[in-house]
């Protein structure tokens, strides 16, 4: 039994608020347990310089947390006057990740870009980030396809992630919060797409090692609670889910 | 007749939710129009440099936006790497608009950290910001208060704020919104405390100039929708309401 | 009687040097006491990119004190390596209030870059720059209009700016000296045009508040100090004086 | 077979070339095929502040690569004033990769900063730095143990990294060079201790996803390239590996 | 005969106005033909870290130019947020310069800070910012001492600047201005003290080379010009200059 | 009789290792005595705006140190956001030598941008980049006339760089290392072509100054040690030095 009642294989409850925002073409308030995280989609209609005139699109993430998102006050990134480390490795996550079931030739030359801004943070934001960005980024690409400025429905498959780790007891845990992931000796966050393929599996010991045998262990529990949240995202999603991972051409 | 249906003495519906994050000491989330804006107010238990030793305290805040609370997309601060000359104008205003109703020696040796993040921009970001943030430090105090760290209760008096303008006809309005503000010839920010007293008026003419007469037309409207926010401000504080512009003393 | 013998409705000497320095297109030292600045005026073929093909001109400033024109040297911000709140601030104010007497227009696609550089500090900088500014300016379009680049004379009216405050007595001042501005109860910077219309009104309460009556009282003070400096600079521009506020078009 | 004749499952010729530099503690070349990297050790007698008075020690690393380690020369970060967000990420996975091996209780209260600068980049230059930092740390660390500065040596088990892929005909690969990263789908940097157990595994589908079979033939590739890294670190430290992972405590 | 009707060995006319501004505890105001700067002398009860408990002072320099010191209008260092390479160059040659006349010493735990701002350029502005900053630190150290706060007086002779330079035609001439530097061949800024001593020479070609005959001459010819700054600075000083190169110390 | 074991006029062992990096298009590694730089030649095809459309090339520079050059580690400038002024400083300074030789003519709108990067440090870093980064600059130019991408062989003459200096004894030494610049009262970095004339000459008193005798003498020992550099680059350069200082234009 964890400290909040979850057996180790149980998720935290999660809901998924559609269309959040005014004036993004897409976005969600996520919420996984006490963490919430506002996503929205942006659509533009430009591309990075490396990909100009390739006939190929982009998408791109940014993330960041509100100072009083955590329980001790954090400094802005924006008052030190440099975006820190461990934000990097989280937005540069994000892009990749969504980039990985968006068929870019299909989004044409345009930008999706993702903003993760967290407003409440108690553990796997950066999951849930990935999550939420998702079905934003779907609702945005659907209004898109729904103007006919594409031909193809651009994305492939479903995303989500999770987070799983260690203890200090050794017990395997799925989807830690906070005080969980502070004190855990492994730490995992794997990103999965809806037909059951890893995009990205980063497992990390903290200050400790991990077996093959736990690795495995970790990768079973993410698995069931990824398919989990997809079960979610589809729900949210209605309709727009039956254009993901299809070949809907309707537009041609 | 306004572009949404007000006249041109009329607010926009005024709401605030008490209590909206988890971890800080006061929170809110402000609503005025599709304006929204969550405020919270830190304690921290030191003070800047040049108040140590002086048994007084200080208030500060810092104001941000969230990339897609506005139409278009903004670009991050922290990405471009530094604060613009918006954000510095209006968290100065907040912090000293602020400070202008709090009782800094009974506070002691404290700061309170005010943030204040739009996560929707529809005008008036900056008004609704101190609306929101008034609240947010008055709940902190309280809670200071309770449990007995301060003498006196440190809030003298209610504190909001309200724009007016003079649009292209040459109407005055009080509450614009994003449409009636980018259009405005005159755009006032007034803040002022429960008694009737100014603590900031900041008149600008956009290209544009306006003679006494006028600025005291604004000035009239700017009175009345103020005390309208400081009623909303009573009914969400509560009991709060009551400790504040009085000489709380009980706990010496 | 104040600390240097002025009653409350006098304000301090003021001397305006014309062609001050040799490179700019129009340039002034003035003086307001103590204060003294060095206004310049530069003319620049090109107007920011949001203004690119519109026509219209543009007027931009920026503000700066020499380390030592304050009485404790003040480090540079460029070994800070960034702009403060402050000078932000009133870099924008100059901005704004010289746009508002500048037919944008008529000016064309260029930019006037308004430099002022405060030598020596004693209180009320901010409306020095303005009166001193507008001055440079001035020259700087009359040489425009002399070389027959312009149709028209940008220039619609005078505009001059200067403080006024209420002392922690009470009494209300002309023209606030450091030593007055460093204990003001409240601060207000008035800027207006020629023909007695505001421009920019800001006052501001220093932990403290002000009545209406009060508000009134220091507007009264301000329009009869700026209608004094108005006249320093008529004097000063001589002819160029004759084409500010009218239809001056012989050029077409 | 390979563009450059390995089979699949080989390693690129590897050599590490102790004490490379004068003045650092430890410090070693290293090269994995034409990937070259300068590793040095630093020990400095004192913690961050988070760790003052715990009695722990820690290992924090940089990275950075000349600018001609590339084909096309690549701006200094110094230049653009910040590091790129590439660059935090793996200096971050370094510091966590050593500290998975130190025992930083038996460090006491000093930091290990790790410098990996890459003179000639040729793919895999995050992995060659980790192997060549683990040896330059236990150089130094063998100094300050030799010293009589340490009761205990402070390093538990051996430590290597090495890539592996999976190209776009589907082939697993061992240790990937620039050529074949640049068109990899699947990339996975794994490090591990001499027991075989994992510090860090970090697999992502560039554009692409990855099967759990896919994911268990990498590891197992990767595992026999460690081991054989471990062999070489082995023999270039001599006697200091006899240290490492023992209960080294003569010096009580 | 050169552009402005001197002869090759003539420089500029030089004026030092002292005492320029009311705060700063030295300073002057120095114009070597065109070229305008405000040099200032601060004195700070404190030295940088690496020299605290030796007690020892310490003189350091910074340079800067107003925007429109120069004929084209030059981007602020503080809003480009960083200083260039041409300044940080210039600023660390007047604070080596002015140390090698200091008695660091007698000067004690203090720090004197040498700011020169260019207000007008017109060629050889790090020369004059030399020239006269010397006279403003005199003037501060002289109050030091006045004050009994030094035994000894802390400056050991005269220090004083020019430039010399050979153009096109391969003639040598002195004070080059700002038409000369800027088509000159050889440019050579030359530091010399009182008695005749080097304590700066820098020569450089500029896309070009120099003889050691040229070489001879460039410093024959300063060594004229700076004998006469000398003679200036004197007459400027008055009683300070006895000071100068002089064991004073009846304050002992 | 000094410290290493050589005489006044001796300077230490040098050896220029070349294409020392894989990548570049010319590359050495230089050792004087433990002085350890790394410089490459990039050609780039493309000149700075200011050069655009004039027919004509550029060279510019940069350097660094590792941070475990120095016996103390040093932060890396990327760390701290910006780049020193003593690095800048150097910077600039090669830049201009490398252009004093170069017929930027002959080298059409191409930039060579040199990278010099010190591995080791031991004194004279700045010259000893001088020297190494000449000759990677000949072989990369004598890539691009080999290619027949040039008429004319850009170079003109060689170019080499040696520091002289006075101890505090006041004897003149030619190349000092490390422990002799720490001490030594007068410092001079001499920069000469083949021909034996002037580029750079920056003599500078250490809190100290010198007669024009000493800097006779200094110059003496540098043409000397500069003769014999020029002789190692001649030797590692070999057919290459043929073109250099000859009307090499055979590809015409």
């Amino acid at each position: 039994m964890r400290h909040d009642g979850r057996t180790a294989n149980t998720g935290r409850p999660v809901t998924i608020e559609k269309d959040y925002l005014l004036h993004p073409e897409g976005s969600v308030l996520i919420s996984v347990g006490n963490t919430k995280v506002i996503c929205t989609a942006t659509i533009e209609e430009r591309v990075p310089p490396f990909l100009r005139g390739s006939g190929q699109g982009w998408v791109t993430a940014e993330y960041s947390m509100l100072p009083r998102a955590t329980g001790q006050r954090t400094q802005r990134e924006s008052s030190r006057g440099k975006v820190g480390g461990r934000t990097m490795e989280i937005q540069r996550l994000i892009g990749r990740a969504m980039r990985a079931v968006t068929d870019l030739e299909a989004l044409g030359e345009r930008t999706i870009w993702i903003d993760c801004d967290v407003i409440q943070a108690d553990g796997g934001t950066r999951t849930a980030s990935i999550t939420g960005a998702f079905v934003a980024m779907a609702i945005a690409a659907s209004k898109l396809f729904s103007a006919k400025e594409l031909k193809k429905f651009p994305i492939r498959d479903f995303l989500a992630a999770t987070s799983v780790g260690k203890n200090e007891d050794g017990t395997l845990l799925l989807d830690l919060d906070y005080v969980e992931d502070s004190s855990a000796a492994v730490d995992m966050n794997i990103v999965m797409t809806g037909n059951g393929e890893f995009v990205e599996m980063q497992g990390t010991g903290e200050e400790s090692t991990f077996t093959r045998a736990e690795m495995n262990g970790l990768i079973d529990l993410a698995e069931v609670g990824i398919q989990h949240l997809i079960d979610i995202q589809k729900d949210v999603l209605g309709p727009i889910s039956d254009m993901i991972g299809k070949e809907v051409t309707e537009n041609e």
